[in-house]
């Protein structure tokens, strides 16, 4: 979306997110909090790790697309979506539009991995390629809704979208009650926005703070400067975070909520990742590290803090996580 | 243990497993029940995987070991256990004894890796190294109990630790209700003998199958043949399940509430343990892939079934996990 005024918007609220909950339930998996003493006796914290690696998809991508799908109009012929995405967003909205009986058609780059392609079609959906160095898939996209009468799913940007990331900020603070510190991963804010707005509402005294890749902190520098900035893509192992700007119905929110924007290198990333395999004997992908990497690391205090931390995926192919974790 | 009469044993029942989930509770960690659609689909069933690989020291041994801990008497002057383990028993009681504070003591084969020796004196025990070509590990165990006033903790054939194992399908069935089949790893009948316990008292139509490594199918010839079989040291990558024989007050209950022993190949292990990485990102080690491989590999039927199966540890060497998926 370009940069619209914010009356154009629709901000979501809390009321919102509840909603979304509501939605999907049954269909999303209400995914455990684990907890390490590990964890809490490096930190001196209290550490609940909520861990939406095991979403339904392998993210909590599934909340945001599942529930932006379920407002769709029942009764309307446009019962048909589409979405551009190499990355967990694309499978994410396969799924639960296979789920929902929505037909989906996901605009995936050229040389998008076969490994993706075969997992978005497995999920019933129709690939449609773009060359990622010469065609605008935004644009691409949109002629393609125009064409087949559907409805864009954006990434992030969306208010329905951000309501459904909420849900898992949502039942996180619902299962251990109120906390002092919610820490979230950042791309493009849909995680952060719906998670500050749980957490404002059910635990008003806890800070907020959002993760990116120290390669793309676009989202720090818009905090600080109070509007939206852009960046060119970044380069990090972070790959669902190499956002170019946070969204602009996500940004007023964190303004308004967010009380930092951190950064942590991919070095942080990979030991994080391996901490939790090794230790906690789950594979988290780098971008779903990047909360917990900032408290692990140390680059957020947390002693003495109940602290919540999203992971938000899992979805790295094995022969790229050994190989990161053998520093290649 | 050598070959007692039945006479001499004290069987556990399903008040005693009952006992060790309250002795247990707070403690160890009530393990999320995780699901999976396409495991569902590949097998026609409903699966639910008790996933005891995010155990706290990352295998069920902890519920088991912290239960026998537990029933120690408080009074005594004896508050200290002496264990035999290179595996997750080791580490299990390790913690168990410290978080009750109890001396604990490991006696580890000399050439144990330095990553698991260091592991069981992170959590405070004492480590005492044998030959394991020259010296009897359960020997050199009792005469340190004598000496130290310690109390020695099987790994298997003791009552209170197959009730604390008996904790884990307790705690699947109180939250998915009952299943028509329940699939647990065989090793030293453990877990088996304890699931058996807690699947006749709550699920009492459901059949019970154990799984063992092809290499070892001990357990197997014992129930076929109606007594304790010996076999010599079976070869296999499920590291948890290569004992001789059966445990003596695992058997009666294995003979009384078993249905079937199968068994599966390394193979099936490996490519279950990929299924798990890929698709639900878990780290499951290749015994607690056991009873997985014999669903997802088609050796037990489970069409149309409601299914639990036992996930009963993580605890794999990343560098091993690798060099086993790449066939190695």
């Amino acid at each position: 979306m370009t940069d619209p005024t914010s009356t154009t918007l629709r901000i979501p609220t809390f009321d919102d997110v509840k909603a979304a909950k509501e939605r999907i339930s049954g269909a999303a998996h209400r995914t455990p909090v684990l907890t390490s003493r590990t964890a809490d006796r490096r930190t001196g914290a209290t550490l609940f790790f909520k861990a939406e690696n095991l979403q339904r998809a392998g993210a909590f991508k599934f909340r945001g697309a599942f529930n932006a799908i379920a407002t769709l109009d029942p009764s309307s012929p446009r019962r048909s979506v589409v979405a551009f995405s190499s990355g967990n967003h694309a499978q994410a909205v396969a799924y639960a539009a296979k789920l929902q009986g929505v037909e989906a058609t996901i605009v995936m780059p050229k040389d998008a991995p076969e490994v993706k392609v075969a997992a978005t079609r497995g999920y019933g959906a129709d690939v449609v390629f773009y060359d990622r160095y010469t065609e605008d898939r935004e644009e691409i996209s949109r002629s393609i809704a125009a064409e087949r009468g559907a409805v864009l799913i954006p990434p992030y940007d969306h208010p329905d979208v951000i309501a459904g990331q909420g849900t898992a900020a949502l039942e996180l603070i619902d299962e251990v009650g109120e906390i002092d510190l919610l820490v979230v991963p950042l791309g493009g804010g849909g995680l952060l926005a719906g998670s500050a707005l749980s957490a404002r509402a059910l635990s008003p005294a806890s800070a907020v703070i959002g993760v990116e890749p120290e390669a793309g902190n676009d989202g720090q520098q818009s905090l600080r400067k109070g509007e939206v900035v852009h960046i060119p893509v970044p380069k990090s192992i972070a790959d669902g975070a190499l956002v170019t700007h946070v969204g602009y119905h996500n940004f007023p929110i964190l303004q308004r909520s967010v009380d930092d924007i951190v950064t942590v290198t991919d070095a942080q990333l990979v030991e994080t990742m391996r901490f939790f395999a090794e230790r906690m004997k789950i594979l988290v992908e780098p971008t779903g590290c990047l909360a917990a990497a900032a408290v692990m690391g140390g680059t957020i205090g947390t002693a003495g803090k109940r602290v919540g931390i999203l992971l938000s995926g899992g979805n790295i192919d094995l022969e790229k996580f050994s190989s990161l974790l053998r520093g290649q």
